[in-house]
């Protein structure tokens, strides 16, 4: 087995025809029968496009010598090497938003697979095991993560059975995975997605426009953000927007505009990758002529530590409670949703730090904000993810876009740090 | 003919009789058949609910010598008197929202049927014409202040005849006229509910807290403050909440939260009775992990000076624009509708000013922040309004509440207003 990076050499591979390849089969599962036709790209667990979709990968896995499987629950996984070896896993998600873009998730695991056919055309045996998890996106059966949950123990087998349902018809997700031709009662039966894996490395669109507005080709990340999402309400009074003076009234709405800017204003100070988000807001009456007597707002603050998301979430509850009270208002913060920040593998990190240093792209360490599978993966393995750029960072959307270019010198970094963690 | 007003003698009357007769008809008049009572209080033009109120003080009305009518329209108009005298006008409207409160509108008509029979009580012959004005609340056809609009050469005949249709069955204003008994084609032939009209006066309950808030019996009504209602919509990008750092956002909600708070500190500073609101907000895409990419905010503005209404719009539209574009945004305002202010008659003020203070009530002079049929009234007719205290400023809801002790109070001053203006 050649080990080129044990001795710190660069292996440059054909980045023309890796793109050529990625462009061709993204484009290839961007239309019927890998999407609904309807709302391209529309493709989620156990559909006839996401089954249809699996086969493709199937059959381009074992052209590049895999033995690919699907766990009982429809993870899609597959080794180039016997069980008990410890791979370098690769991979991403297959599924989409309805009405997504072509790149979220299938780009990773076409790029995991590119990695495993350029390391076999320049000669190297690694050991490598591509996963394409499944019902990430939620889109099927309204849970995020879903696959990679359940393979790291994050979801239990139990609650999975009991209470995740379609979206569409109501059925279980266990009853659709029959439907598939699996047999989810096996889950934990048979090793899981995770077993036997040295190292996790995801490449995945960057979903935001920090590498496309810096020029830079990749990101490697080095924490996924962690969350909390929050709703505020804020309760005044509902007057005559005409008869009531200005300093009688009990504005909800003026107690939201308040906190919106204080949680902006929060993230930017406390810095350290933290970011805080107002994407909801209702008020009640909610017409022109009615003072706001109720508003009712979200909060989502991330971080990539856990410390500074409760900073902020403590600061701006204490700041809207105190906005509301000068007022003659109340406010009440409710916790809708928390996630613990993951920080990735710094072996990991470094290795792809490295050979994105060595390939002379413009490259760059970040956060990711937004969730990924590896946060499941790394509770187990050492992992780390690489970014695409993602044009405009538009994503969920049919106007999502990143460059088969780009992609291919993922693939390119990817498998030097493979190469490298290969050799420890 | 007494006119004890004319050498300054104060008229106390029977209150407790008069709050006991106001309460006895507001309570008739709150349940069936003068509601719909699946929704009390609902009534509104031409529906069941509205011709039986209508019965009903056209019955009270002839009681105390008065000879109701209903115009080709249906405004009520009853006088006490030949045509061609100039009478002393009253009243307000009977028509309801749906769901609203017992009080607004239909307290006026009584209060100003009060006046009338108190002053006959009391032996004086005065001249009066009662108004219940219809569709003051858009309920049935979707446009305010109809009755008076139209009588007043506010709104054509012919865009009443051609436009204004049934919110319920679409069919036109004049099809409903016609199946209840009047004579809409006939409108321009008879005289209108301002003729023969000395000066007019409106009671109405507040709608509001001011005199609430101050301990106070009675509001004698300046101006009707004029509004301008505006959209402003802020066009920013939508973006992941979790992977758009903050520096690289452009959050349509932020603006919008900054343009709430100046708008507030433009009345403010600008004082003069100003009065602004945000009383509509919609965020898109309007969800918790994605930045709002686009903010569409109502802006009402109210004054009872024009320039003060003109000064707060052009610098809320200044400023918005310039929070905006500070941040990469666009902000748009369009205005949806104006309204000029209505300065009520200094005569017709002082005579109840002087009435209020002889009556040892605790009130004050104020403007009204809502609009009012005497805001058409007033294009024709020397007019003024008297304000009744309302419960915790509650209106437009069936808790709405109004004190017939102060009902009372407001006839009294009424009555000796009256007979001060009858006098001259």
């Amino acid at each position: 087995m050649a080990s080129p990076s044990g001795t710190g050499t660069y292996v440059a591979i054909d980045r023309d025809a890796c793109a050529e390849r990625l462009a061709r089969a993204l484009a290839d599962l961007s239309t019927g029968p890998f999407t609904d036709p309807a709302a391209p790209i529309t493709r989620y667990a156990f559909t006839d496009p996401y089954l249809r979709t699996l086969d493709y990968l199937s059959e381009r896995l074992s052209g590049c010598g895999f033995d690919p499987r699907l766990d009982p629950i429809g993870n899609l996984v597959a080794r180039n090497c016997a069980p008990g070896i410890a791979a370098i896993g690769l991979g991403s998600h297959c599924d989409s938003v309805r009405g997504g873009g072509r790149y979220d998730g299938i780009l990773g695991v076409l790029a995991g697979i590119e990695v495993a056919r350029v390391a076999r055309e320049h000669g190297f045996d690694l050991p490598f095991q591509i996963v394409s998890w499944v019902e990430e996106e939620a889109s099927g059966f309204g849970q995020m993560l879903l696959g990679s949950r359940v393979a790291s123990g994050a979801l239990d087998p139990r609650a999975l059975r009991d209470s995740v349902r379609s979206l569409d018809d109501g059925r279980s997700f266990y009853d659709h995975a029959r439907s598939a031709g699996l047999d989810p009662e096996r889950l934990g039966e048979q090793p899981t997605a995770l077993d036997d894996l040295a190292v996790w490395i995801e490449p995945h669109i960057e979903q935001a426009r920090v590498l496309e507005d810096a020029g830079e080709q990749i990101g490697v990340v080095e924490a996924i953000a962690g969350y909390v999402h929050a709703d505020l309400e804020i309760r005044g009074q509902a007057d005559h927007a005409g008869a009531t003076p200005m300093g009688l009234r009990h504005d909800a709405g003026i107690v939201a505009a308040q906190t919106t800017i204080a949680l902006e204003q929060l993230a930017l100070e406390t810095g350290r990758g933290a970011v805080a988000t107002v994407g909801e807001l209702a008020l009640e009456p909610g017409v022109i002529n009615a003072i706001p007597g109720r508003a009712r707002m979200s909060l989502d603050v991330r971080a990539p530590d856990a410390d500074a998301i409760e900073e902020i979430v403590s600061a701006i509850t204490g700041l809207a409670t105190s906005f509301a009270e000068r007022r003659g208002l109340t406010a009440t913060a409710t916790e809708r949703q928390r996630v613990a920040p993951t920080p990735l593998d710094e072996h990991v990190v470094a290795a792809l730090c490295d050979a994105a240093a060595a390939s002379e792209s413009r490259w760059r360490r970040m956060v990711s904000g937004a969730a990924h599978d590896t946060m499941c993966v790394a509770r187990h393995v050492p992992s780390a993810m690489v970014f695409i750029p993602c044009r405009r960072g538009i994503s969920h959307s049919p106007a999502e876009y990143a460059s088969p270019v780009d992609a291919a010198c993922a693939v390119e970094i990817v498998l030097n740090a493979a190469l490298a963690l290969g050799a420890r």
